[in-house]
């Protein structure tokens, strides 16, 4: 399985999907949006931080064991840092896979699995005039 | 539940996502795209055909229970109808959600539904020169 991982300061742009081969049955791509009441308050947007190297270990860890649970082709991981504007996505993920039940699979568990244990933290910042 | 139904004889063209509001957490978009080994034996595609006024109704019947057991926001439904190349996508759906796990469940089930009992067929065509 093709995993690449990405970790972003800006607005994530999501590169155009091509399929690796002519078995590719599904494309599945999942948004994280931060929403306004996201925690219980109205927030302006949410700040994230990342320990990087051992994100991307941990992460790659993680697919790995659940790609051999649930078989697919291709995962593309891109997480944004720094301040995530309510409205925007703070997480993209694409899989690609013969079936689409593997890829539904890998996709819950996946980000399941990333807010479990995965050194991504995210505080809230009020919105302006609080 | 804001629900969007197409059928288009051409490519699908995926329209650009855009939230309702500002409590969307979620994005989920799949695409079922024609394999080679479709059906067991190297196709050079699909062709589709749909009972479109009795599809429309049946799609949006089940989508509407599905929407109650799984609440969502909106979802966009694409089939292409006609022949349908390798490599190329039959279906698109887009479903908006708060949280990812309706979202997830909701497209799970309708994929599944759709196979089961709305009249859209297909058949396969062999590769040129068999």
């Amino acid at each position: 399985m093709q995993i690449d991982l990405h970790f972003t300061a800006g607005r994530i742009v999501v590169p155009p999907a091509a399929w690796p081969s002519r078995e590719i049955g599904a494309c599945l791509e999942f948004q994280g949006i931060v929403r306004e009441g996201e925690g219980g308050a109205a927030v302006a947007g949410l700040f994230y931080e990342a320990y990087e190297p051992m994100a991307r270990r941990l992460l790659e860890r993680h697919l790995r064991e659940m790609g051999a649970r649930h078989p697919c082709t291709a995962v593309l991981f891109i997480h944004r840092l720094g301040f995530v504007p309510v409205g925007e996505a703070s997480l993209f993920l694409r899989v690609l896979s013969a079936h689409r039940g593997e890829a539904l699979a890998l996709l819950a568990a996946a980000v399941d699995r990333l807010k479990q244990d995965v050194p991504i933290w995210k505080r809230s910042t009020p919105p302006a005039g609080l």
